[in-house]
């Protein structure tokens, strides 16, 4: 058993340097040799295909199971209640009707296309090709002949196509076509979902760029969905165009207010007063004087290039850095990396909740200052949290650094498994940290972003756990997900069997399937939040070299060969910098990955009574019958008693007192699956 | 030395019954004996005239003699430069002009007029009597045939005499026409006010009332201020006026709704529109809905005799529960005097903060929930907390009641004086509890009541100190202020001395001047804060019988008597119930009735890294040099220490740490003396 520094690594960049294990106790274990890569050269990791990993993960499989059974045809339902498919017949001519609300709606659907396209990539269902088809012949019906495609424009505003860049979502709904027909794409192979996204992209790219015009959307999300179709497509020009539009950013005026000083003032009146649902909002937060945009809400204040700090829209903010990282991949930008870098840090360090969510504003629904992070008015957003797990995945496929890791694995198994319930088809759009039991998940929102974006991501979940440096010759493990991998390794196919009950417990066995040996580098993440590790090589103990949050082993595999990684996993309380006044002499319970939260309904106390002193004894145990299986905290604790006050409201302090009671704790992720009731996941720690 | 229950007693009512003091140590003191008023007998204690009372406090003097020579003449020449003694000049014709806003603005002259009144009575300073008189004629000169006064509307909208009761602050400026004629009057003798206002209450005794116009001030105000002139006067009508206007809140639908629902839709807009300053404000707070009031904003949601929680606009609340308690002195009404006992537990229990003050948001200045008392963004009108003393006064006035006094005390000299700085012309508007260091006072307002506030409860401090009961063989020492007082007891004059250095000090002193002996009673309130007290008569310690917050010594007194009461005077910490969710850990310092505060200007380490553990030494001294003298508490502290995080945002729970550091805190009565800087009350306990 190795005891690393107590210091969290991973949340320190400059200690993230390259150091051998100390030894602890015991026999002295074999050291693995390993040759780190030469300073500066860049790293590049690939994903595994999704059709190459089968997740058979205890905590994970039943809830993907749950996104394709309940969650995909629950969010389909919505969607066509609500008139966002049948918003493709009347644009195609094929139904009758009015425009339905939100003026984004194409975007959701494209949202579902994807990950129903990641499911059919896990398991081509028959019938849930056929649903896809379908809806990808609306889409494709409602294309205008020179690619054009956005139904809300078609619609209601015809004459006003591209000349609403700050509030209309034109850009940010085709960036999701981009994307969902890729993912078609590669699940299935077929085009009809690709001709179109190309055919808009074209349009797109004929109207917009260098020489022509100069233009850059309100919502970012086309620069990724550019880099995704290029990606498919090999067309240098969709690049081209991200990078465009990443440029484009940080003018002065900015084009926003450019596109509003040209029109006439009755123009103006409609382009921000119009009755177009939640446009009031974009309205106030655009401008904080009446006709002045507050451009930082769209990350649009600096070129992108000097931002250093993470301002406005948490969910535009997230994929604009994703779309960044995306271009770094590709051209190897150093000016970029720079700026992601120092957006990164920004945001890890000083603006993320512990359950790995951003933006505690419902005003903006982003970034206030450092270290503002309220719990019971969090916001949080669902889609926020997929976009932190969406750039700190790209950032680790950067730098191959375990930090970056960290932060995606805080993301996915905290604050974005609370985003939906247990059973699939209630969500949560805002993440409070704390409730005063009232708040409850809801099958859909006037703004319906999240549920797609949760369909979305359950499926990509593959991608997540394995990589490849670009040479081949290695595996990377970043998730501890129970699952079988296929790879090509030195041009050889080599299967992988992952086993773990991971997060309930820390121990990780890895067999690669061989016929007969090969040399190749394993590399091991461990997790920023083990206090400790062990490694054994065919059941006898090892150390290796670690670096950057990982340990790597290289050496010639041969058939039978297990490597196991146990990681402690002990319960901890974690305290959050003083500059978080909102948690100034609280704890939150950690064990491994998952953030604690005590809830009303484990709770005989008022949770608003409850205090958890310092040194209390912290206990726990993995109980199979409730919420599916959970490990739960338990925890000495007190409980303020107010009637002890006799009616008073303030008092010569008293020491001591309380009633003592028994705390249980259960996982964030699991929060809100019992009935409405009280939550927290900050203890005080004193009266 | 006689300990107490550690209970604060007064803040708990059902414990306010007689009991006596238990025998501490040393010898067996004598027990004086006293005999309690029968059960039942309702307690009505008037005040000693102004005139009979002189204050020479090392405290308090300076402060008042601040306020006649600096806070006068500097709210007088921010009255006259703003327009708010023209508009009387431009309604008379004496001047041309437009009216000059706010549209109360009457109202200030009225009260610097009473402050200024007080203070002839206290010296009859002829050069400001004679611009006292000056600005009457000019009052005087603007009164309308009829009676009715009101520059606003009589330069502005002369045809909407009071058609908009729920704006409009006709009847709040003539509430305090009437204050400062009925103090004009009783400090000079000359009717010359006190006409114009008996003249304009005639007219608004001829529009309302039982038979004639239904109608109630949308602020309070009125109701008191012809109580105060029914005193002066005798006249009936004037009392009947006032109750008329009590009782007619509550009603269903509400005056302020019938009165709007009378409008035509373009008067509406021009109701709620107009240009009139703060108007805005005032729409958004009557309405929740665009077209319906929010009665409770101004207390208008039940009848009076059925409130039992303060809700709305806090200035307005304790106006009209001052008006309440005055009825209730002239009348007994049982009624009346129910709601007031249940509205004042409500407040003092659970709606108050440390420094007595009251009103914790800006939304509608006023209150909000129970226990919702936020600190930085602490509202507590300065207004609110003079009217807190006002009410507050009142109910002990009617009780006999020490809690009533406490609460008096504790705003008075916490954040009464809080809300004007040493040197006299600047002001808080709204006073924090804690300040993130730009927060400042200002030398006026555009919505400027709080000066003039200040400027009439200076010199009116000595009503508060004694009082007297209906038979008048009796003395009540309520507030410990070093000053000689003249009362006529069993038909002579008798004239007391006072010797106290409290705040500083608990050693108070009082000596009765007598030519030959006279039975009576002394009543001398022992603080709710007094953890304990020893009494002594002629050097000799004594016991003697309390109830309900006060010491009563019932005997013949000689010449050359002396009664010493010492009230311990201990440095102590102070938790809030632990409901106030903004409390829960902290702790405030307390020393007598004075809260403390510390600030940057004493404090080295950044205030928002300090803590106060709970067990570390308090102690302090008197300190001449700083602030004219105060008494500075000291005490170990630690500060947390950012750095040692390395940066990170959360880290497992370390325990200890923090730089060993001093802290000093001074009185918040003194806070922002010198310069820009944080400032906070409640202090963390632990990191």
């Amino acid at each position: 058993m190795w005891r690393s520094s107590r210091i969290s690594r991973r949340l320190i960049p400059t200690l993230a340097a390259t150091s051998l294990l100390l030894l602890g106790c015991g026999s002295e274990p074999r050291e693995l040799s390993w040759t780190p890569p030469p300073d500066g050269e860049p790293t590049r990791l690939t994903e595994l295909p999704l059709t190459g990993v089968t997740i058979d993960d205890a905590f994970w499989a039943p809830r993907i199971e749950t996104n394709r059974t309940r969650t995909l045809p629950h969010t389909l339902a919505q969607l066509e209640e609500t008139g966002s498919v049948a918003n493709f017949d009347i644009a195609s001519g094929m139904a009758k009707g009015e425009f339905s609300e939100p003026y984004w709606a194409d975007s959701d659907v494209y949202k579902w296309l994807q990950g129903a396209s990641y499911h059919l990539a896990l398991d081509r269902d028959p019938e849930l090709e056929a649903q896809v088809d379908e809806i990808i012949a609306k889409i494709a019906a409602a294309q205008q002949s020179d690619g054009y495609l956005n139904t809300h424009v078609q619609l209601v505003a015809p004459r006003k196509r591209w000349k609403n860049l700050g509030f209309y979502h034109e850009m940010y709904s085709a960036g999701h076509m981009f994307e969902g027909a890729a993912a078609h794409f590669e699940a299935t192979g077929k085009r009809t979902f690709l001709d179109v996204a190309t055919k808009f992209a074209d349009n797109i790219d004929s109207v917009f760029g260098p020489g022509k015009r100069n233009g850059i959307p309100g919502h970012e999300e086309i620069e990724l969905g550019l880099v995704d179709l290029y990606r498919v497509t090999g067309e240098e020009r969709y690049l081209r165009l991200a990078e465009f539009f990443l440029d484009g950013r940080g003018q002065q005026p900015s084009v926003f207010e450019r596109e509003y000083e040209l029109l006439s003032p009755t123009a103006r009146e409609s382009f921000l007063g119009s009755t177009v649902s939640v446009r009031g909002l974009h309205n106030r937060l655009y401008r904080r004087d009446p006709e002045k945009f507050d451009t930082s809400y769209a990350q649009d204040h600096l070129p992108v290039r000097e931002q250093t700090e993470a301002v406005g829209h948490a969910v535009r903010a997230t994929y604009l850095y994703s779309a960044m990282a995306d271009v770094v991949y590709e051209t190897g930008d150093p000016g970029l990396m720079d700026a992601l870098v120092k957006l990164n840090d920004n945001v890890s360090l000083r603006r993320m909740y512990l359950t790995g969510g951003i933006g505690p504003s419902a005003h903006n629904e982003g970034f206030e200052k450092d270290y503002d992070l309220p719990n019971q008015s969090a916001y949080q957003e669902t889609c926020a949290t997929v976009g932190m797990a969406l750039w700190n995945h790209r950032m680790l496929k950067l730098s191959g650094d375990g930090r970056y890791a960290d932060v995606a694995e805080q993301a996915l198994y905290n604050s974005f498994l609370g985003g939906v319930s247990l059973e699939g088809s209630t969500f949560c759009y805002a993440n409070p940290m704390q409730t005063s039991g009232r708040f409850k998940r809801s099958p859909w929102f006037s703004v319906p972003c999240c549920p797609s974006t949760i369909v979305r991501t359950f499926p990509r979940l593959g991608k997540y756990i394995y990589s490849q440096g670009q040479e081949k010759d290695d595996l990377w493990v970043n998730l501890y997900i129970a699952s079988t991998a296929k790879a090509t390794i030195r041009e050889r196919e080599v299967s992988f069997r992952l086993s773990t009950e991971y997060p309930w417990k820390g121990d990780i066995r890895l067999e690669p399937e061989l016929e007969s040996p090969l040399a190749f580098t394993v590399h091991l993440r461990v997790p920023g939040w083990a206090e400790s590790h062990s490694l054994r090589l065919n059941g006898q103990q090892v150390r290796a070299a670690e670096s950057k949050g990982y340990l790597h082993i290289d050496r010639e595999w041969s058939p039978g060969d297990t490597i196991e990684l146990s990681l402690s996993m002990e319960i901890e309380r974690v305290e959050a910098h003083p500059n978080v006044v909102s948690n100034r002499g609280k704890v939150a319970l950690r064990r491994g990955p998952l953030i604690y939260s005590i809830e009303q309904a484990d709770n005989a106390s008022d949770l608003d009574r409850i205090v958890l002193p310092p040194d209390s004894p912290l206990g726990g145990g993995f109980e199979p019958g409730l919420l599916g299986g959970v490990y739960v905290i338990s925890a000495k604790g007190l409980a303020r008693d107010p009637d002890s006050w006799g009616g008073r409201l303030y008092r010569a302090r008293a020491s001591g007192g309380g009633e003592e009671i028994e705390i249980r704790a259960v996982p964030y992720a699991f929060w809100g699956n019992r009935g409405v009731g009280k939550m927290m996941v900050w203890l005080d720690t004193v009266f």
